[in-house]
């Protein structure tokens, strides 16, 4: 795939960790938006739930470049991934809120919303920070 | 002025504490950009510190809307403030930074880059989230 970017050591080790990090996203009027996420890396795509009726997934169906920026809770340092929607799943189970929800609360639950959700992949592009 | 809006007690309460919150904005290539931040709130503006040499400087040079998230790291919960650049002042001795410094630090410190400092006032247009 084109320009797809390293990932240095000390940012894979914060996207290891269960950080709630911040999507940037841009609706379709051209303002951004920016909203606290859970995810998971798999060592290619940066994985987020979504269903497919929030305003986050009319932003990205328009605009599919994102931002997510993390904060090293122990040293304050941050980093910006930015990167763009590379593609987006159907998830009725809601398989990756389960997953999701037992990396952040220790135990996976469904939520209400399961026929909704979509697993959005980001593909990093581009890595600031420190 | 157009748009003002209420904000929610729980919301000054978060405004009133210093959270490192994440700013969007809208790169000039229509793309997002997030980014931690310093602020402080004076009951009409969000006031940010930059500088006129850098990226973000450049972004709400060029579209003016921006999207804050804070997180409240007590509860998780979290408040999107939409708004957009009131106007941008010249700060010369970093009077702004040095606040921050100081609200953040505990005492206040003046940058490296005071020359090139200017103070953002973000007014809020609409208060979203929890």
């Amino acid at each position: 795939m084109a320009d797809k970017v390293e990932i240095p050591e000390h940012v894979r080790a914060l996207l290891d960790r269960p950080l709630l990090v911040n999507l940037g996203t841009v609706r379709p009027d051209g303002a951004p938006q920016v909203n606290p996420m859970w995810f998971v890396f798999d060592g290619e795509f940066v994985w987020f739930t979504h269903t497919n009726v929030r305003q986050k997934y009319k932003n990205i169906a328009h605009e599919p470049r994102v931002s997510v920026s993390i904060i090293d809770p122990d040293t304050f340092g941050y980093v910006e991934i930015r990167g763009v929607v590379d593609h987006i799943e159907d998830d009725p189970e809601a398989k990756l809120y389960q997953r999701l929800s037992e990396r952040y609360n220790g135990s996976p639950t469904t939520p209400d919303d399961a026929p909704q959700r979509v697993a959005v992949a980001v593909r990093p592009t581009k890595i600031v920070g420190r």
